[in-house]
């Protein structure tokens, strides 16, 4: 790896400038020293076991240590809340879905998993009063709050929210990778998804400018919350048993937003039509012959960097 | 000016090699020792003048020697064919519009200017077989024929036909120079036009890229053809006062060119399609804040520039 172009996430320690910082930079940062509640002292396997023993929930299991969303690695199953969390917590494993050594990833999920969109104080409320936001956005723009409990040793594939967000972390340690949306162009995207997994051992052949890509670097720590600004991209690595909790708020007015997008996932409505009318477009250029259907293409390349330096 | 991609446009004497070369290669090259009748003796001033004398014929008038479509430096007006002939074999008119240094060119047009396609054959019937075409086509792609009469020292702006043709200087000389459209990321285009008016002198502040384009030149002779094929952009300058023929032919079936394009100089029908449906995205990545709008507009290039690979 080149690593000449990483840059560490910076840490502030002041709500005040980290609003700001979110208002006018739009780029990733630490905050440190905010109080997000007794959770840090709490929140432990034992603890959390008691509390919601029995609600189950939907789990990514995998064999692999990097997790492959487009080729689908891993398996999707349901286990009691105190099961996952035992189990996650540990390297190997009596009881197991597909070998002693599989991991865990929790993502959760609203109370009703196909309309609702996921709020930890509503499906957990015994657990509600444990954790403190830190108020980085106004009220009405909140959008979602999403556990992320994840074995040791586990990497999330590169991909992009369309909310913006703070992911404070509970107990554990992640590595987080990320790149901002600027950089699009070296990062081999499908949808909102980087083909590029192994991002620390990229295949230079198959994505050579992967290494153009500026690369933001951080280890989060229990006590941590990292902002990740919508369309950055970011991967996640746990370095160890992992308890987080994901909000997400939105940054522009809900017109901007897909209604029924209850994981925040979907790209903003201007940019869905806009994808439909290229789609359009490219079956126009590829009904002519192909010396017409790459000149063509060019010019229409042209005209949309056009439209970047206007 | 960097001439370090300066091509010689190839010279081919065999009428074989010319139609293979068209088919396969779609490039550029001089078709010499082809006889294309007795134009080549016969057509000066004084035959001219005398086979259509009084036929009225639509002509630009410059006092600029470098004619700029985009900003229109130049006027319309109408003159009797011998007055127009009699007129750009001068330098210096005591007749003129503008100014006694001011510069003519013809590009024939059919009997009915806004309905009708360009062809020599039945506009000019007087001298319609002093000339032969060279069978370079079969007869059912035939489109046009057009006339081209020119001041010396004119330049006309760079731009492309969607329509092969061949150009046939029958007196005085031109340089052409001519870009490939592989390259016309490099080329500034405004349409069908090059917004680069002196290509060889270039504001390469404004037009850094210019010296990128590979660059094919050659100087055509009384006798000399040259093909050019459809989306290749040219840009011709008459070294003397100039007689030439343009023939334009369909290089694919009719279905793909627009019905009522008398001038051959619309884009193919799924072109045209394909630009309306890119106006529409752009629309619609226009109407996102800027953070957003420009990481869809890369995304839309990127998936652009995948079609061009696949």
């Amino acid at each position: 790896m080149n690593n000449s172009n990483v840059i560490s996430v910076p840490i502030l320690f002041n709500l005040e400038e980290a609003k700001n910082w979110i208002e006018t930079k739009r780029e990733p940062f630490i905050l440190k020293n905010f109080d997000y509640g007794p959770c840090l002292k709490k929140w432990n396997v034992d603890y959390l076991s008691q509390k919601a023993e029995n609600r189950l929930v939907k789990i990514h299991v995998s064999t692999a240590s990097e997790m492959d969303f487009i080729n689908k690695n891993f398996i999707y199953r349901t286990l009691p809340f105190a099961e996952l969390i035992k189990r996650a917590s540990k390297e190997n494993q009596t009881d197991f879905f597909i070998s002693e050594n599989e991991k865990y990833y929790l993502r959760s999920l609203g109370t009703d998993d196909r309309k609702d969109i996921a709020n930890i104080k509503a499906e957990f409320p015994e657990i509600a009063d444990d954790i403190c936001f830190p108020p980085l956005f106004d009220k009405e723009k909140f959008f979602s709050s999403v556990f992320r409990i994840t074995s040791s040793n586990l990497r999330l594939w590169t991909h992009y929210d369309i909310m913006d967000n703070i992911l404070i972390q509970v107990s554990g340690r992640k590595r987080i990778i990320l790149f901002p949306p600027s950089d699009i162009e070296y990062l081999y995207m499908k949808g909102d998804k980087s083909l590029v997994l192994e991002v620390d051992n990229p295949d230079l052949e198959k994505y050579p400018l992967f290494t153009k890509a500026s690369r933001y670097e951080c280890e989060l720590n229990p006590g941590d919350g990292i902002f990740i600004p919508s369309l950055w991209l970011h991967n996640v690595i746990t370095l160890d048993f992992s308890i987080g909790v994901n909000v997400f708020w939105k940054h522009l007015d809900d017109e901007f937003y897909e209604k029924k997008d209850i994981y925040g996932n979907k790209d903003l409505l201007n940019a869905q039509k806009a994808f439909l009318f290229t789609d359009k477009s490219l079956k126009e250029l590829n009904s002519m012959p192909l010396y017409y259907k790459e000149f063509y293409t060019k010019r229409i390349i042209e005209a949309l960097k056009d439209n970047l330096n206007k």
